[in-house]
This record gives C-alpha cells, structure tokens and sequence, in this order.
C-alpha cells in the first residue's frame, strides 16, 4: 500500500509523545508528511492512544485537504496542520500537545524568551505566543484559523520557522515541527522542558533576595561528620 | 446476584483512580448507581486500594441510604454522595480525591476560572469553590451538609453541574462527577490538570516582566554549533 | 533469636520509606520499638537501602543506648531517635527522612499550619517547627541535642505528639513517629503531602488576584465542539 | 586493552546519570580518569545513551587532549573536562547536566547559598554560579573557556572545589565531580536536590504570612472522626 510506512511512522510518534509525558487522556496528535506525494497523514479524533495502529492513521492531500486514505474522522485539529504544511514548506512533521507547563505560558499569554543554552541548542531565540484570536476566528473556521494566526505571528515578527521550531497558541497550547516527525516530537520535548525552567528561573529571580543561609557552626557540624579526618558517619572503612 | 456488574465497575473504577495518580493512602472514593433500580454502589471505608474487591463493594438505596448488599462499612463520604444523586438526576459517577493541586485551591479557598481550552473542552466555565461550612454545619451531619453546600453552590451561582461537572470544597478536596463512573473519573484528571496550570498561568503572569534573555553572542554560539553549515556537535554524517 | 521479628520489621520499614518517595540517596531512616524488652531497632549508618537485610539491623536499649545486636555502626541519628523512645512514651516507630517539601519548610524555619482536612485527619493542627539550635548545642552532643529540642519544642508549646506525630527539625528535616512503624511512616508520607500543599495553597493565595479567564466566545467555542448536538469532535457514534 | 575498566565505567556512570532523572534527550555528559596513565574518558557526542557502549567511549590524555583510544568524536564539552582536570588535581569524575532545578538557577545568575544540612552534608557552603561569559570568551574557544571562567570563580572567590564539588555556569547549567565518577554523580544528585529545595525555600519565605488555618471546629471534625474514642471511620476493629 503507497502509505503504509508514513502511517506506521504516524501512529509511532503519535504513541512516542504519550511516552516523552506530553499527553494526558486524548489531548494531543502528530502528523508527518510525504512532500513528493503531496500527503499528510494524522490521527484520528478522540481515539485513546492505547488502542492506535497505524491502520487507524487518516492520510489527507496537502494542497486540498482531501482524504485519500483511512476511514476514521481525523484529528479534529487537522485544518491547523494542513495549512502549517502548506505555508511552512521545510517542515516534515507537527506535534500538538497540552503538555502542562508549556500550556500555562499559553494560558498567560506569554512569550518564551531564551534565557540560557538548552533553549538556545534548539530554538534561535524566543519562542512566540500568538496574538488572541478574534470572536469572527473562533466562531468561523476555528482550526483553520488557529494555523492561520500561527502563520501571521512568525510572519509579523519577522521569525524563521526553520529557525524557531515552534509555538504557543494563546489560550490553547503549543505546536512544535521539524524536519521530520521525530525532530518535531524532540522540539516538543524541550519546548515543555524550557517553560519548566523559565517558570522557576523567573521564580528564582523575584525571590532569592530573601535567602538565609545556615550559621557557620551547622555547615560546619555537618560537612566535617561526613567528611575529613573527624567524620563518623557511616561504617568503619569507609572512605570520606 | 443482580448488583455484579455494578459492584465489578465500581471496584474497577476506585483501582483507576489510584492508577491514575489521583491518591494517596486511602484518600478517595467512587461511586457510580443503577437509576433503574435506584442504588448506588461505593467503597468501603478505609480499606487499602490494593486489597479491594468487586464482593467489598457496599450497595445502597438513592432515596434513603438503606444498605441492600454488602457487609463493611461504606465510605464515610457516602451522605455527600447520595445527595449529589438525589439532586444532580443527570450524573451516574461520583469520584472524590484528595488529588494535590486540586486541593490547594480548596485549601485557598478559591474558584478556578478557565484560562484556557484544555479548561473549556470540559467544564463550561469557572469550577467553583463552595463557601465555608459553618460550625453548625460541620457539628452536625457533616458528610450530608458538605453534599448541601455543593448542591448550593451551583444553585446560588446559577451554574448547572451537568456543564460543570465537579467543584472544590473549601477547605477539604474536590468531588468530580459525569454521566458515568468513567466520565467522572475523567473529569477529575482534567479538573486537577487545570488546577496545576492555572497555579503555573498565575506564577508566570506575576513574574514574567522580571525575564532577561541571554545575549545575542551566546545564542549564536549555541544554535549555530548545532545546526547550519559551521555546526560542529554530534558525528560526522549528523544531519543539522 | 529474640529481635528477629524487630529487626525484619525495621529493615522493611526503611526499605518502604524509599518506595514511598521519601528518600534520596542514604537521606532517611526508620526505628521501632519492642517496649516490652526495652529495645529499639535502627538502620545501619550510610549502607544503601538496595542492600539493606535484616541481619544489618542494629538493636539497642532504649535507656541506655547500648547495642544489644547487630555489628554495624547504628545510623548517626541514634542519639534523636533514643532520645524521643524516652520521652514519648507512646510512640513504637520514628521516621525520618529529607522530603524535598518537607525539608523545604525545615529550610524556611517555618511551622505547617493546617489549612485542610487532610491534614487534619492525620495531624490535630500545627506541625511545628522547632527553633534553630544554639552553636553550643551543634558543637556538643548535636543528634542528641536534636532529640532535646524536639521534645523541648511539643513541651514548650503545649502540643501533644501522640496528637502531632512529627515536627520540622529547623535546618534540617522532617521527623514523623506512630503507635507503630507503620504509623510512622504514613505519617511521614502525609507531612511530605501537605507540606507541598501548603506551599501551594500560598502560592494561589498571593497570585490569585491577578488570574484572567478566556472570552466566552472561546468558552463556547471548545465546550461546545465536545459536547451536545454540534459536537463534531471524535468518531460518528461517540456519545457527547 | 589498557583503557578497558575505565571505558567501562565511563558508559556506566553516563548510564546512570539517566537513571538518575538528570538527563533529557543527549544533554548531559560524564567522564573519568586514570591519573597514574594521564588519560581521561568520555561520552562520544550526540550518542543516544540507549545505544551507548563502552566500545563508543572516547580516551585523551588530560595534559594535551590527543585521543588516545576510541573512534567517534567526543562530547563538544571535552575541552571543558579536560581543563577541570588540569586545574583540580584531586578530582577523578566530572558529570555534566542539564538538571531542571539546577539549570533554573544558572539561568537566572544565582548561587546557591546553604539552607540546610542536606546541602551542608555534601557541599561546605554556597554552590557559586559563575560570572556570564564574555563575547569574546563566547566566539573564542568556547568550551575551554568554559572551563577557565569555572577555575576562575572557584580562585577569585577563595572556594576549594574538593570541598564545594560542583558549580552553576551562567546561563547554562551544573557542573559536578568529585573524587571518583560514582561521586560526582551522587554531588550532580545532590545539587539538582538542594536547587529543588532552595526554590521551595525561597517560596515559602515570600509567602508564609498569608497562610489562614481551617477553624478549629472543622479540625476538630476530622481528626476526631479518625482518632479517639469517637472515631467512626473505617471498619469495626480498626485501631484509632
């Protein structure tokens, strides 16, 4: 069959984002595409991630949107990765997911700027949040839409999607991509893992004025029992 | 025995409930009923999650709280659930946990308000907090008057649980509910999901002004030595 | 041999209180009692829990301290743990371990007020936190001197500790005790629980105010893709 | 083969920096020394440490970084371990990661100052975070340079890196040895642990005056339903 292997590529990676954490119950999806073939293959909406095999994949044309293979509705969010596809032409697979940290940065409508080098390894520099989407783009083609502000916001920032691999939809929830599906997945792992440090970076920032380290005396106490010549913690022999 | 398979899916849906990270030691409980035959069927009181078994479930009347099948004492939260039944006629699930996020809003004694579409895909606005209960109410029957302030609780507010289908009570946990004992379940992941990031939206909305990005020259060092032509990380033959 | 059955029930105990979470590296260790011999059984000092065996387990009086069995050195906390066997005569198990949020309260020098049910189903009000111990105390008999201002602290204050089985060592960490061992140790598993709740429930307190909900047009918009007659969210036949 | 035990223990400490939880992804590198042969090894870069065998393991010699042994390129961050062990002549392990908490407080500049005996049992007083790194130090030899500015805060800053056995580089992340790799892993388990703490710490500092306990009627409710002669939670039989 012409799709099979972009289907099993799919539905792995769809299973791959439960297993890197980023999912709770159905709330996430990823889809790869064949660039010479013109198709995009997704998940199907609302199937629990246990029960996927690749025959469940929907494979639907880039350009219109039809489907040309599967029998299953396919993600509900399908029209956001269609036009992501067609607007961002170096781009091989999308994933989509509410994973909880980068999700609240969406829910305060919040930049993710680079504030050290694990962000600066994979994204050049900060990490959008689109704008609000107005009630004529919620109430109208919402799904559409959603890609379509995703598309604005790098456009009107003058941000290479290349370059910055991924998104906070405001209100919602982050998209990631890369070239292939599993660089999408991997660019969706750190975006997760850099809006957990920024959260507690910005933390740190706004308390550590108020630390109060221990007196000498304790430091001392509990560093010299265990180590040097005067410890006597743990059994004899051991070395400190 | 005509309450098997109820017994069997209450038990089964308590065990979830640990298995979904919801509680800890034997904090929790759930419920689902028969409408037919008008009963409810619930845990036991105290009895660890691993040791349960579909023959400890206990089988009450809706309408009275009269014992039809089972030997141990029922959870000692059995009044607040045999009133939500009675006044919520929609709802075949209860699931109360002691879940951790969830709780520390109803330890601060406040409503959780939807910041977001993981929120809104769920509940149809603002999970509640129920006011305090007064002395009188805690004195006397107390499990019975905490099933009364969240009855009240959405009727004063004029919300309908059939669209909101859990709340925080104040100084206690969250109760969770559905149409059946999975929905319920369901709605207590997603309700304590939703308390973790509102308490994350929270932190980042207060301390994001306080962010400093790194400079331009380390994120070019650390972008570029892993991607575009000058990129030097990984082995020979990486693609970047 | 007379402590057999002790020392079996001590080793478990240590190696429960790593299933728990509690523990980190050689950080924590668990004693019981035999009161009837007048003997407490304690973990050996600084061997990892992986390799811990009954036959590790040191047994000593618990007036005088001296090792009535075992070869090992008994762990460095000896001198507290014997030091509470005397004084709370009540108790029959001692945990103690670093628990991270625990700990993060013994850091702050700062007492765990009850601000929920669960912890008042387990504690009757304020956990304290002991003052910091004088430079006198650290240089002298320092594990003993810790015992002292444990106790010092439920006198001083008026608490019972069959009614507050554990205390916040300032600096330091948590100790939580029981009728029994296994008491202990759900005691320290419920001090980790609602010293990360608290800390929560502070955080909303303080940032609550600043929270802001999405547009109703959002809210319909998600709620009712999922729910009622124009759901289109899922497979046909999904029920909404 | 001469390198053989140390390849060996080389992959199994870079193993065990995963199993420890401190890696995500590649981030994150160990390596060890044979001091009497002059050599030092390390992880080859961009491995997956799924894949990692000791045969991918890399060996140069500290004083010239020449490698010795092995085939694949070693971590980009060689040349940082390299100018450790010229500098720190007592240390036999170095571990590398990009550790959450730790890397939080590299991202926002901040040392980590002692507050308690966890901290105190492994590290003799404040874990500095280095000075940023200067344009020039940046688009230099950058990795060396990394290694200089560490050197340069523990001498300008009269720290002894056998007693302090880690750091935090600005902007980017922890750095820990100790006198054999299996130390430096446990002191980078250490340092991620206490960065945890100190957070906390921080936290609840900042926001303790607004705690508000439960009335004392309610705490009366629940620990009496549990505890004492009025108890009636549970089964019959059960101890209170």
């Amino acid at each position: 069959m012409p799709y099979d292997q972009l289907k099993a590529e799919c539905c792995k990676i769809n299973i791959d984002i439960v297993a890197a954490g980023l999912v709770k119950l159905t709330w996430g999806n990823a889809s790869n595409v064949d660039r010479k073939a013109g198709v995009m293959a997704i998940k199907p909406s609302g199937v629990p991630y246990a029960d996927l095999k690749p025959s469940d994949i929907i494979v639907l044309e880039i350009a219109t949107g039809k489907v040309v293979d599967g029998t299953k509705n396919p993600s509900s969010d399908t029209p956001t990765h269609l036009h992501l596809y067609q607007q961002f032409p170096n781009i091989g697979g999308i994933v989509h997911t509410h994973s909880d940290y980068a999700t609240s940065f969406s829910q305060a409508l919040t930049d993710l700027p680079c504030l050290g080098t694990t962000h600066a390894d994979h994204f050049y520099g900060t990490i959008p949040c689109t704008r609000p989407m107005t009630p004529e783009e919620i109430k109208g083609e919402y799904e559409l839409n959603t890609g379509k502000v995703i598309v604005d916001t790098f456009r009107s920032r003058n941000i290479n999607p290349d370059d910055v691999p991924g998104i906070l939809v405001a209100s919602h929830a982050p998209f990631a991509w890369g070239k292939t599906a599993a660089k999408a997945l991997e660019n969706a792992i750190v975006l997760e893992y850099v809006a957990k440090m920024n959260l507690q970076s910005y933390t740190i920032r706004n308390f550590r004025d108020n630390a109060q380290p221990i007196p000498q005396v304790l430091l001392d106490k509990h560093f010299l029992r265990k180590h040097g010549p005067g410890a006597y913690y743990g059994q004899p022999g051991d070395k400190h």
